[in-house]
């Protein structure tokens, strides 16, 4: 029947695209991996020097700590999960990173709170009042411990986590921020995103955590499921502690690759649950629609930040093509169609995979460039800099050759 | 003799050129205002809407200390300096943004400390650590003491002030901000900048104040003048307390409108020694360099950040041409050209009014548009936001008007 017939020849079609992409973010990820093993590591202090230029020269020598915990933890995921990273240069890499932040990270030890950035040695410099650079220490410390089975490691990952738990679910006063008569109970699909991917992370393979994290998970989709708003035709950025729109730029304020790396967080959290009602919901709302409303028309690409009514952002960089979206978006369509063998979400894999490759991949130096214009060119040279290290690249690469390995051997 | 022939068709020229520019821009600042006066004021509460959309229409109620302050000033300058503004509309809406500033703007009352960040009814919603939310209310206050002769405000400016210098130049900590082991001990070009320029607004047409504040001008003048490093030849937005180079990219950042800015400040305060040495240092180093090196050659326009070394800077909006750079340069050119009267710098002035005029300006909805691409296309179609208001476009125009009907007279 040429039904049949058509169905086989689109199943080998897909073969095809997936073998491909196998092939192409495989190589991809050895390069970009040589690119921060060659040109980021201190041998001096421990740690990782970030601030690379496009031929990877240091340009800055501060630490910043969300990139400090999220080398250490990409360094010990491709030891654990990849064969040919299994290298003493990468985990005694990661160790030296995991020492420093434990020397180095606390602003005031033993408070809990830590430094965004420190000078290269691991002196203060500035600190945030929010949890971030806790949650990538604690990913760090997890990761550690799932790697070299030292429990100093581990407890720590599960102090800092539960001294973030506190400052976000009972009392945030230990943050620092002022409590103004006019700020707006706003609450940051940032903070419930974080949490979700920490029980993901520390219940990876550890049954008495998951348990443990299992509730604070239910509540973090919860909260990140507040953020579909309208009638279901909008992700929105911010929402009102009771999950209403809050009024003007705050409220109508957009993030497409955020809205996408929310989609694969939950979309994990639905293969947990063995949810697929919850996974097709998803799929709708936090993958095609925030891409469908995302993607520039005129130039391709996401744009970084829009306005729910359509209006003009306020933030400068509004319309620029940022690195980080487009991995975010190679990982939640491909985990889509993984999940769900809808192959509408293999062509918008293949979209913005072909458009990340063309646009943001450096063939000549290594790792990808991470800021381009809307025009699609490159508008900042560096690879590395105050948020941008070893982490978003190398994650979507080494998630999508994971995926493809799984899908080439289901497909065969 | 040819000679004599060719320098008064010179002056002629010249003289054609201040004509020309001296009608657009009176023209031109008659639009300007007409957008404000029509758009931004809140009848109900007092003081201004500043989120306005490219055609004046709000897109978000908040109120910015900064921007009220600014147009409070603006609205009192226009009033006592121009015939054409003295109009009962502008000193009403002038005296209602000094009162919502004297009843909302400071966040614990009587603590000196102002928001950054209002809601519409007055309420703190955001506070920053810096002097520039008091700076500009203290600009506010004077100007509006200027205007009424009432002692309050003017009672407001000079404690407020006291309260800034306090801060500046004996204790920080009233800020707030964390002292840090890390944190270099870095001077920020603005403070002196902005300090100087409320010696200024004080001391003009005040004996007492200018007498007051008259080591304090000479004490702002120095440390601007520390900036100028790596023998002459770079302005650094960043220094050492004791004028040195800073490390990394806080020490090689440059800011070429903020250099410009600097300048005309300089000049001012050069005009008021009577220096025509450091005139002549001022326009070579922070006129004609700032613009040589900051001056796109392929797009024309300033651009908004550069790196001293020639490195990509890591603001993601480096490259993108602002307003407010060009409107301190147009500033600072036809001031250093009638202060000098080299014709170079008015070729300058020239230069870039064309090309402002040519990009920034929105002939069909007045105002002009803040954010335009590195290739000089409108990126951002607001025309107000949480960072422009009724301020550099308007303070820009109506010190050129005045400058140029001097220059005409003179030439006359």
């Amino acid at each position: 029947m040429s039904g049949g017939l058509g169905a086989q020849q689109d199943r080998e079609k897909e073969l095809e695209v997936l073998q491909f992409w196998k092939v192409r973010v495989e190589s991809e990820l050895d390069q970009v991996v040589a690119f921060w093993t060659k040109n980021s590591h201190d041998p001096e202090h421990g740690g990782f020097l970030t601030c690379l230029g496009h031929d990877g020269e240091v340009y800055d020598d501060l630490k910043y700590v969300w990139l400090q915990g999220r080398q250490v933890w990409m360094y010990c995921h491709l030891y654990r999960k990849f064969e040919r990273f299994r290298q003493p240069e990468l985990l005694d890499a990661a160790k030296a990173g995991g020492e420093f932040l434990l020397r180095c990270a606390r602003v005031a030890p033993p408070e809990q709170k830590c430094a965004f950035t420190l000078t290269r040695d691991g002196r203060p410099v500035k600190v945030q009042r929010t949890i971030f650079s806790e949650c990538f220490y604690t990913m760090a410390m997890d990761a550690l411990w799932k790697v070299t089975g030292d429990t100093r490691y581990q407890r720590e990952a599960t102090e800092m986590m539960d001294q973030i738990v506190h400052w976000v679910r009972e009392d945030p006063s230990g943050l620092g921020r002022p409590q103004l008569a006019g700020t707006p109970a706003a609450e940051s699909m940032a903070v419930p995103m974080m949490l979700l991917s920490l029980v993901a992370q520390l219940g990876d393979e550890d049954e008495v955590l998951a348990g443990r994290y299992a509730e604070l998970g239910d509540w973090c989709a919860q909260k990140i499921l507040q953020h579909v708003q309208r009638d279901g035709r909008a992700v929105l950025e911010n929402v009102s502690e009771d999950g209403q729109e809050l009024p003007g730029c705050l409220g109508r304020h957009q993030n497409p690759g955020h809205a996408l790396e929310a989609g694969w967080f939950l979309l994990q959290y639905a293969s947990r649950k063995g949810d697929p009602e919850l996974q097709a919901y998803v799929i709708e709302k936090f993958l095609l629609q925030p891409f469908n409303s995302g993607w520039d028309p005129n130039y391709g690409g996401l744009f970084y930040f829009q306005d729910a009514d359509g209006l003009c952002p306020t933030q400068l960089e509004w319309n620029m093509k940022l690195w980080w979206p487009h991995c975010e978006a190679m990982i939640a369509f491909l985990m889509g169609y993984k999940d769900s063998g809808n192959p509408a979400l293999l062509r918008l894999f293949k979209k913005v995979a072909k458009y990340a490759f063309l646009r943001f991949r450096d063939p000549k130096q290594g790792e990808w460039f991470g800021y381009l214009n809307r025009e699609g060119q490159v508008a900042l040279t560096i690879k590395g800099g105050p948020f941008k290290g070893c982490f978003h690249v190398p994650r979507c690469l080494a998630m999508c050759e994971e995926m493809l390995g799984t899908l080439v051997s289901n497909h065969a």
